[in-house]
């Protein structure tokens, strides 16, 4: 059977040698150029240990490091032009070396697979990100204890259930947003030394056979450890996939403190008002201003873990080693970190400029919540907590019944309740 | 305390009025250009209702019809220019059609709010989309009926557990997987059905006090339905969720048969050869043909699932009607129908090219393979099931033993078996 | 290397034949029993066919028969004695029926598979399952109808985006809850189609070549319609998974219904009390009333979905046909069944027995929800719409500048704002 | 309107004061009774803070402790008796405590919350549980490395793309999974230490106003930190998250090496068989012998990120604190623990009881896979490797038209190819 005539027989979408759809549908070059420095510095170092391999000369070492340069310069002055057939961002720059410097780039890929290549790669650029998405955290934990710092005499309801439980500071309240996110940072930071590894020189599953100096390798692109088995370093994720779960988490965490600070703005609380920067209005409704911010930040928590579940499914069940389904690790995570790099910047923004009610925060401590208090009380008199637990529960039920609040209940009553 | 001082007070990223950032995480425009068309068609629709009303008169409608033609014109032309501040294609749509009119435009908006608008442009625009996709499921279906006829005497091994079976026929095989997408297409029929469904009119929440026809609407859209609530139409997303999860039950349909088809063209099994157009060379082995086409489609079940889930739990908790959280929802459902399309498309394009090794098929049925006919055969002669289906395992096992296949034992060595 | 050697060899955990860990590993005893009468009932419509096909005798067939309502009898008498071995339902009641009829009870498996009797039973399972999910859904509905026919002049704030927008009526709020639901009803329908298909007859994966009359099974079981392809019958879950994410729709829209719901019955809004039954105290604050219900619901969202995630990921990328992966399907659907049970009920109790407070209700309608009745106005006055929107916006803010409400604003107030 | 009528007013379910379907979907105690002896423990350190504290004497801390050891006793021997209105593990401790010492029981939840309670219990249980895994899964690596050094010398083909690419060694092979499991194990070190944090004496919310001395209970229970923020450490539940995603990426890895090991049991592969042990045969086909235990390993990838899928669903959006829908939590824990418990298990098992094919794995070593040395060796000679690359790929194409392997191409073939 000719592939000609297998081309025609069962009537489906035509094909020739080239399908346009299998064409764009394999590419990655939309969205992997955004690694295009981190390829550079990688073929960059790649090129010294092949000199020092004695697989290039050092003539041509210096030609490939001049041409990487210069592509360098043209991805960041916006001038580098992609061209058909550059799949993706390592066949673009290997393309353009070769029309710059001729056929000493076909030497660069001594040894070197699009395997070992694209993990190095996507290592270097998210241990940047990592860079970058530790100090918008901190950042955030800064500006969250700085306020809590200056309000530390604010005192409203602290809520469990929804319901009014006791008194709280403020503070208190935006300490423990800040003490969870602080747990996010250290796990970021565990979480950077496992993307910290040099996988260069693993080939495409079998490492190399030439004398490609790893330690050089590391050294040039200041890894902190080398990857001990070729065929893990190339076909595993599971550095993408716990940046995306972390993603995940530390947003969640942020959903939660959005949805506390979307009650505290509703008009039923209002404890806290957004600066307008903030919020926006209503198409329809002129006097509506609406927390936008907040409700942005809340749904995140769902596509960022969206992306990671996403990679997960991926990833069960695929055999060792690099295959293809691997692609979907880059634009899950690029798309993680620039939700997160937006969501921590965002967050900071409402934190530092959201005003408080600081009045309509101090009425709303109803005295039932000193219920808790009075049971303490009884306690420290000597009756046994659950006893207390259930005179004080009486005490507020009369203080309802007399429509009084609890504090204004008498001596008589109390005592009358707890010789019931 | 001031705003002013408000913004500088905590130390976090300094904002003004406005934060870039927060501007560019609430824009939409970026994606949700691509429904332009609905959009268009949405307001000529919305504008002959107010005309009806007599809310504008019948000169008024037809400049915003001549306005709204000539938006339409310059989108399909390439030359509609987004303007900074252009949040989302319905502000463009609206900014440009008072550019183009004037005062008239102003009145385009009586009594519709961007949410029941929004809706309303998804709803046009997923309509299509599940057009565009039972097309793509029949052809790939029909693709597939057809090679089943043509290569229906073709035997193989069937496997269960990935271990031989019993033969069967190919064309079953390529059925089996044909049945399963044809209840794909059921189903998206059934979506389409709530898909189609007026929800204009519908106001920010409350509906509309004026007197708008929503049967003219209706019928201008061409919708099957008319939403009954407005608080529901507004602000719920199910029909975008059954889209999304009826792509991954799709996706992973044709997983499950991109993991055979890999399996099959391995080395080991060599079943099939996929053509080259659906294939790819290794960059470092030089003997290679990699069937990406069918990892990119097996990964794909990974990806849509990973929007559906992240929207879902977008979705979780949310309370009543529009939050902005919901504007989650068009990404996901772009990047689904786009990453169907696709895949539905290339799996066509792979079934009718790859190649079969009917004689590579047909020795792989190996003698062991008849151990549940032999079970029969005794079953017929009268012994219970269970018992031949003993006899039969121990009939391999001396098969193994003697070094011979099953057809090659004895009826000595079979009827002693029988008699143990 | 002899399997005794190998057992030693690496030192890992000793195993001889059998590792308990494994067969408890293995085993599905403890959850499918649940399926004994679908188990039952799809043997007994089985050896009907294979009398029918001379398989069995008449004799023989009323021998299973009565063992099988012996069986029956058995379990639904709670007396039924699993033994060490029975890995599933089917091998008990296998098991059972030799020890009380003998040897014709080998004869019950002849041409059927653990795989089509597997899935036949499950589907018989679910069909019944989604009748009763289908009345516990239909049952809120109308709870929720009823009540708000009697409510229906109860009017309070309309909410978008968690801020006071219109003034709506409560039963509007409600039926925007009921409607949703009542296209959940629709889905299942559809999905019950699907559910009801005969797949008995499809052996392990090639059907059977005895003569066994599906149109007799089809109508002993009661099945709408029976399976085409009887390798897509026994490998196929897409009838589960449909269902799962049914479930998790469905506490999807109850989840949002629970967080209204618990919004309304904050000290903040007080616009609901829960019946006690639905509440709980706290453990250590005495005037605590917890809306235990309301957050049960809201958190089963997340639950169902992730058996739904779950078995998805688990279907990713299976190969054709029958895998021990599938086990998983069983404890995915009745984990989901059981909770959206319970969350339907649960929720009809919530809503037939929960308290409104009306006169907060009608307080909270405040005077600057009516700006857009007021920009409506001014469009009646024939002022297009986008201006009577600024108008109204800036006498929102002018009332509260002045200290007033919004229908305290003096008419030379609002032509003033007019003539801007 | 009195509750007795709304109880009857809208139809629903009939609900007196109590409705049994909340009580059973309220209650806890079916699945946190797994808890009895960290709760044990938790409530024996906490009494001694009391005393410490003076609020219990010391006669009655030590009635306090006795009747803990009793009720450990009853727990440990299985004669724990629950009773109906016991919800959860916490509840029925301290019934059964009141019942053996009477009234002193009730000093014991002085100042203590169920909330930091339940979080405490957790926290000891899940260190266990930790320390458990941790063993397995080094038990599982020291399997794998043992294996690895014995076989070393075995050759067989690596893949990539599940098609032949370069020799490699089993061994290898083998530690591949063993260096990704390795990662599993420190990443579960750095969890555990964020496990191993005291949150007692945090209160409901705002923490205890009595003297409880935290440095005490730290010791007495062997934590390493004590939490921070009471209002954090009651209300986040970050450190089960996480653990469930460990768990999941866990098992995800052990879902590639099953799936390697699936295709390496098949037929057509042949390079392992599976002990007995680990296999399973099928009750319609008797020649079969099926690979249950690996099939089970991969499915669990799913079920163990369902679970981590629907908890982060479930904290989505959550505000603050506790909320009811943190009961989640402790089924999700369990069933991960369960399950990695179970796979890492028979992991172990199966990897160290299979055999391998040596002489087929070696015989799979197919000529062409030499083509990337034969680049190599052109490299060495001078050529740039991508020129190499092309005359090597050509080599192969040369010598599948000649019929030969690549090893029996001829000098002067050779020289024709790269003069070409």
């Amino acid at each position: 059977m000719a592939t000609s005539e297998g081309n025609k027989l069962w009537g489906g979408r035509f094909v020739g040698d080239i399908d346009p759809i299998m064409e764009k549908f394999n590419a990655s070059i939309a969205y992997d150029q955004r690694m295009w420095d981190a390829d550079v510095r990688g073929s960059k170092a790649y090129v010294k240990a092949l000199e020092r391999a004695k697989l290039v000369s050092t003539d041509e070492m210096n030609q490939i490091l001049h041409g990487m340069d210069q592509i360098s310069e043209e991805w960041s002055k916006g001038v580098f032009v992609i061209k058909p057939g550059d799949e993706d961002v390592h066949t673009a720059n290997e393309r353009r070396l070769k029309e710059l410097i001729g056929s000493p780039a076909g030497k660069l890929h001594t040894g070197r697979s699009r395997n070992d290549q694209v993990v190095t790669d996507m290592r270097l650029w998210l241990r940047d990100a990592i860079t970058t998405l530790t100090e918008n955290a901190l950042q955030l934990v800064s500006t969250m204890v700085e306020r809590a710092a200056v309000e530390i005499d604010v005192l409203f309801p602290g809520y469990t259930h929804m319901q009014r439980a006791q008194p709280i500071r403020w503070s208190h309240w935006i300490l423990s947003h800040a003490v969870a996110l602080s747990r996010d940072v250290d796990r970021l930071q565990e979480i950077k030394k496992r993307v910290n590894v040099l996988p260069l020189g693993s080939g495409a599953i079998a490492g190399t056979p030439f004398n490609i100096d790893r330690e050089l390798l590391q050294k040039e692109l200041a890894f902190e450890d080398i990857s001990l088995n070729s065929m893990d370093a190339t076909g595993q994720r599971d550095f993408v996939a716990e940046f995306l779960f972390w993603a995940s988490l530390c947003v969640t965490h942020l959903s939660k403190m959005a949805e506390d600070l979307l009650l505290y703005s509703t008009k039923e609380f209002s404890f806290i008002t957004l600066s307008d920067a903030y919020s926006t209005g209503s198409s329809l409704m002129p006097q509506k201003k609406n927390a936008d911010s907040l409700e942005l930040i809340r749904s995140k928590a769902g596509r960022v873990f969206g992306r990671c579940s996403g990679f997960m499914m991926t990833m069960k069940g695929l055999p060792s080693t690099y295959n293809k389904d691997l692609q979907e690790d880059k634009e899950a995570m690029f798309d993680c970190f620039d939700t997160v790099h937006a969501v921590l910047q965002v967050t900071s923004g409402v934190m530092s400029t959201l005003q408080i009610n600081q009045s309509v925060m101090e009425a709303a401590l109803s005295p039932d919540m000193l219920a808790t208090d009075l049971a303490y009380y009884l306690v420290r008199k000597g009756m046994p907590f659950r006893e207390a637990h259930g005179v004080s529960g009486k005490a507020v039920f009369m203080a309802e019944s007399k429509n009084v609040t609890l504090n204004h209940l008498t001596v008589e009553d109390l005592s009358a309740l707890s010789q019931e």
